[in-house]
C-alpha cells in the first residue's frame, strides 16, 4: 500500500457538497466523472498527496443510494493506491481478506479498482487502486 | 488545509485490529498512545504521507463508545493537517461550520486537535490539528 489514494464520501447532491468542501479544503474539484457502471457523479478535490471524492447516486440501485438511506451521509470508503494490484489480490487473500471482485475493474479516475468486504476489515469498505496506464 | 493528516477507525478491540491493519498495510503500529481525557487506546500506521489511527474506547462514557454502540465498527473521522489551528477556526465558523471545540484541546501524537460538527459536513466528522511544537 503506497499511500491514501482518496477517501470516498457519499452525498445527497454533488453540488451542495461541492461548494461545502470546496469551503473547507479551499479549493475547488479538479474533476467532474459519471461512472454509469456504478451508478455514481463523482467529483475530486486535492489534498497532499490524496484526493477526496464525493459521490452521488444516479439511480436508486447504486450502491450510493443504498448506503445513503441506511446510514445516511458520511465516509463510505478510504482507497489505497498500489503499485501491483493484481499481487495485492493475490496476497490479501491468502491473509484471510474477502475480495468483492476477483478482477479488478474500471473505476472513476482513471483507476483499475478491487473492494475488499468490509465484514473482515472492521466495517471499513476499502477500495485498492491501480492507475490504467501503469497495467496492460 | 495542508493533506490528511489521518484517519480515525474506532475498533473493539485494539488488539485484534492493529493484526489486522499490520496484515493489510503490510507495516505494524509505530505507535499505541492512551488518551485519558477522550477514553481511548489508540494505535498509529503510516500510510504514504498520512496515518491510520485505530481507536478502542477506554470506558462506557468514551465517544468511540457511543459510536461503536450506535453504527458499529468503521470510520470515525478524517483529521486535516493544518498550519495555523486557530485561523482555520476562525475562517471556518465565518465559513458557516460548526466548531465543537472553540479552544484547540491536546489530542494524541502530539497534537493540538479541533472538530467540526458533522450535520454542517455531510455527515462526516472532521478534526483539524496541528503539531504542538509549532505554536505557543
Amino acid at each position: 500500500m503506497n499511500k491514501i489514494e482518496h477517501l470516498g464520501i457519499a452525498v445527497k447532491s454533488l453540488d451542495a457538497s461541492n461548494e461545502l468542501f470546496h469551503k473547507l479544503l479551499g479549493v475547488a474539484p479538479y474533476k467532474l466523472e459519471v461512472v454509469a457502471s456504478e451508478g455514481v457523479k463523482t467529483s475530486f478535490f486535492k489534498t497532499g498527496e490524496s484526493k477526496i471524492e464525493l459521490l452521488e447516486a444516479t439511480n436508486e440501485e447504486s450502491p450510493i443510494a443504498k448506503f445513503i438511506e441506511k446510514r445516511g451521509e458520511g465516509i463510505h470508503h478510504i482507497a489505497f493506491d498500489v503499485a501491483d494490484i493484481k499481487a495485492e489480490i493475490k496476497r490479501l487473500k491468502e491473509e484471510g481478506f474477502v475480495v468483492l471482485n476477483e478482477t479488478p475493474k474500471k473505476g472513476a479516475d482513471n483507476k483499475w479498482v478491487v473492494f475488499l468486504h468490509p465484514k473482515a476489515t472492521n466495517g471499513v469498505l476499502i477500495e485498492l487502486c491501480q492507475e490504467i496506464d501503469s497495467i496492460e
